[in-house]
């Protein structure tokens, strides 16, 4: 995402009620902070947002964390945010840290749109590379499910090889989302950019059970 | 592919030597056929032949072995294939009864470009169905190792879920074969087709150790 700065990030950051900014204190936590026992479902780089809203929206009887790496993004992403969502929280933080914040409590990891790393020497960045696999499995509670939408060919392809070789079971799969009927899909703000462009939208989802 | 028909095809098969007619009385007794030990590896719906037949010159220390449904296909093979290669038998049979013909013989299965079966309901005449792998059991001899190529999107996402959730573990995917760096890729006579119009080609391999 091209980056642009947000005026008054850092009190955007403090004064909302969705982000978490003591977020390393709350390993083990996360249920007593949502008050519930409700399953609990991240998306590692929410960018601005569509995504994880929608979803807490439109399911009240789960709770989404969204994560992002960028202050500025997240900045704007509250923006957009409608406010009193009781279902949703958010936090800054590089996704290499996952493992310090949570702890077996995570039901699903959705990746949308991450960053592809192209260089092959940078591979290990990827959000579906076994160093990050390894860490998903410190947070899944008991079964593991993730589900990944991404427009980069080679990212997808890497994902697939990655996530099986690993031993993660393959499903809905689609090489050409906007022409699959799949239903009830929540579009994220670049997925509905290359929807406008034609450009071709691939995903899949991988278990462990 | 289209069935042209083939003048004396009847005769064209039963005087080849590449041709084996008493295939169902060959089960156990492959490696004495080609009277070695070398892996023996099979591509089912061989068409016309090409792939299998530059693998076989290729690769003097593998036994190939193509199968053809249709004896006008395979007739029109047999015109074009060399004279005297040692290491290539070809049976005309329907794949339903690969599992009497093998049995814990065979290191590889090749599928190209195989029927996609589109509607729903002839989604188990597939080559890649859980029926057909549950077949494949049983003439694999140690671990099991399935190439696939095809144009057919659909069934290369069917493909993909049905090998992942059988077992397989997939790897060498791509989603554009001719614009990956793929070395010494063995083109069939459809795929040279789809080359010249620029058609994408989806290849995965899948092994269970």
């Amino acid at each position: 995402m091209r980056l642009r700065n947000v005026k008054n990030k850092k009190e955007l950051l403090n004064s909302s009620n969705y982000v978490v900014n003591n977020f390393l204190e709350c390993q083990n936590k996360w249920h007593s902070i949502f008050k519930n026992d409700y399953p609990i479902y991240i998306e590692i780089g929410m960018g601005k947002g569509k995504f994880i809203t929608e979803n807490a929206l439109n399911n009240n009887h789960i709770n989404y964390i969204g994560i992002e790496k960028f202050d500025s993004v997240l900045a704007l992403a509250i923006k957009n945010i409608p406010e009193n969502i009781p279902n949703l929280k958010l936090i800054r933080m590089d996704a290499l840290d996952i493992d310090k914040v949570f702890n077996k409590e995570i039901d699903k990891i959705y990746l949308n749109f991450s960053d592809p790393w192209p260089k092959k020497r940078h591979h290990e960045r990827r959000l579906t590379s076994d160093k990050f696999l390894l860490r998903y499995d410190k947070i899944f509670k008991n079964s593991k499910l993730i589900e990944m939408k991404t427009d980069n060919q080679e990212l997808f392809e890497y994902s697939i090889e990655s996530f099986s070789l690993y031993g993660y079971k393959l499903f809905d799969i689609s090489l050409d989302l906007q022409k699959s009927d799949v239903k009830d899909n929540i579009t994220t703000e670049y997925e509905e950019r290359f929807i406008k462009t034609n450009k071709k939208i691939y995903k899949l989802s991988a278990k462990i059970n």
